[in-house]
C-alpha cells in the first residue's frame, strides 16, 4: 500500500514532566486523531526531555524521513524552554527574537498592563527564517521552519495551534475505518482473521483485545483507503463473528446441564 | 549530574492503534511513574506500528543506548502481534514456542474447557533464551532477553508484568521531589527562577503551567537526588513566589480603585 500521494508524519514530545510521569501526555492521542481524519499516516512518536543534544537527535532524525514533524513543548518563558535552541540548532540558523511576535507579545501585555519581562520575550524567540503559528489561546505563536511544526505543550494551546496547521496542509486520502465488537477473545478469532486479513491485503485489520476483569473480549477495526475494499473486509469479519457465535450457541446447547464454565 | 550508578530506561510502545488515535496510551505514563518511585531514569520513550522493520530499528537503537528497554504491545495472539518475531530478529536468534509456556497456557485452556487453537499458541513464542515475565491475569508470560523487557499492551496486564519485572530491578538512588503550587504565570517567574535553577545546579527545577480557561499559573517542582539540596532549592522557590506575590500586592494596593485589569 504505499502510496507517494500518503503524507507520513511523525510527532516528538518535548519535557522532563512527560519522561518523569509527573504529566501524561494528552497531545499524542489528539495529533494521532486529527491526522488521521485528515488523511496523512502517522509514524513515529518520540518523547524526550529538555535536553538540546536529545531535542536535535529526534528531531533530526524524524524531519529526514517523514513529509511533516510535529512537536509539543518547550517554547514557554521559562530557563527548561529550550525548544526554539534546540530546533535552530538543528537547522543551522541563529534563534533570535522575531520582531512580529515580540510586537504581538509586547501589545498584548501592555493591553494587559503586565509587564514584558525578559522571560516573556524569551516566547518570541524562534528560528531564523520561521513562519509563526498562531496561538489565539495565549498569544505567543508557535513556528513553522522546513518541515517542523513546533508547538505549545499545554493541551488546549497546542490543539489550537494544530488547528490552524492542520487546515494548511495538503489533505490526504482520509482512512476510512469499519468497527466492528466481537464477544470473542483474541485466541478464539487469531487463526481465522490471519486467514481474513491475508484475503484483503489492501485494507488492515486490527484486534485490540479488551479485558473486563473477567474475560476478554475484542473490538475488530478494518481500515484502509478504498471504501469498495473495506466493505469487503468488513463483510469477511462479520461472518467470521457469526460463524464464530453460532459455533459457540452450537457447543453450549450440547453442554446444557453442565453448568457454567470455570 | 552523571551519576554511573543510576540506572537509565527507554520504552517502546508498539501498535497501529496508538498511532491512529483509536486507542490512547495508558502504559507511558504509568511506566514513568513506577521508573521514578524506583529511581530509574527514563530518559526516552518512541512509539511505532505494527511493522517488524520499524520495531526491529527502534529496538535496536534503544538497548543499545539505556540500561533497560520496556515494551508494550504486540504479543496476543492475531496475526497484527509481531513482536516477538521482532525481538528474536533484533537478537539474531530464532523465535519459537517456549515449551514452558505452552505447557502454562495449555494447562490454562484446558482448564477452561477451551480449545488451545493455533492461534492461542502464538502467544507461547518467544525469542531463544528468553525468561519469562509472569502474566497474574491472563497467563500468556511476557519475556526478558538482554535488556529488553517485552511486556502486554493491555493497560492491566502491563501494570501487573511491571510490578514483577521492577522487583528484580537494582533499586536507585529515589529522585525526590518537591513541589510548589506558584500562583503567578511563566513569563512572570521566568527570569528570576532561571536564577533559583543556576543558584542550585545539583537539583533540577521544572516549571509546568497551567491554565484555566483564563490565566495562566504554574506548578513548580524541584527535583533531586541530594535531599539537603532539595531542601535549599525548594527553599529559594518558596522565598521567590512569596516575594513576586508581596510586591504583586503592592501593586494592587496602588492600583485600589482602578478596578479589574482587562
Amino acid at each position: 500500500m504505499t502510496d507517494a500521494t500518503i503524507k507520513t508524519a511523525a510527532m516528538l514530545a518535548i519535557g522532563d514532566e512527560l519522561l518523569s510521569g509527573r504529566t501524561k501526555d494528552k497531545n499524542i492521542g489528539h495529533l494521532a486523531e486529527v491526522l488521521t481524519m485528515a488523511g496523512i499516516d502517522l509514524k513515529q512518536v518520540r518523547i524526550v526531555g529538555d535536553e538540546e543534544e536529545a531535542i536535535v537527535e529526534a528531531l533530526d532524525a524524524l524531519r529526514e524521513r517523514y513529509d511533516y514533524v510535529f512537536t509539543s513543548g518547550g517554547i514557554g518563558p521559562t530557563h527548561d524552554d529550550i525548544t526554539a535552541d534546540a530546533v535552530s540548532k538543528a537547522f543551522g540558523v541563529p534563534c533570535l527574537h522575531d520582531p512580529d511576535a515580540m510586537g504581538l507579545l509586547s501589545e498584548m501585555y501592555q493591553r494587559r498592563d503586565m509587564e514584558f519581562t525578559d522571560a516573556r520575550q524569551r516566547m518570541a524567540r524562534m528560528p531564523q527564517g520561521s513562519r509563526h503559528i498562531a496561538n489565539p489561546v495565549s498569544t505567543a505563536p508557535g513556528f513553522v521552519i522546513g518541515n517542523v511544526y513546533v508547538m505549545a505543550g499545554v493541551p488546549q494551546v497546542f490543539q489550537a495551534m494544530l488547528d490552524t496547521v492542520v487546515a494548511t496542509l495538503p489533505a490526504g486520502t482520509r482512512i476510512l475505518s469499519r468497527s466492528l465488537p466481537c464477544p470473542f477473545g483474541e485466541g478464539d478469532i487469531g487463526t481465522l482473521l490471519g486467514a481474513v486479513q491475508k484475503a484483503h491485503p489492501e485494507t488492515s485489520i486490527g484486534s485490540y483485545p479488551h479485558f473486563d476483569g473477567k474475560r476478554f473480549s475484542t473490538e475488530l477495526v478494518v481500515r484502509g483507503r478504498d471504501a469498495r475494499a473495506l466493505d469487503a473486509a468488513a463483510h469477511d469479519v462479520a461472518a467470521m463473528i457469526e460463524a464464530l457465535t453460532m459455533e459457540r450457541e452450537g457447543a453450549k446447547s450440547k453442554d446444557l446441564g453442565t453448568g457454567e464454565l470455570a
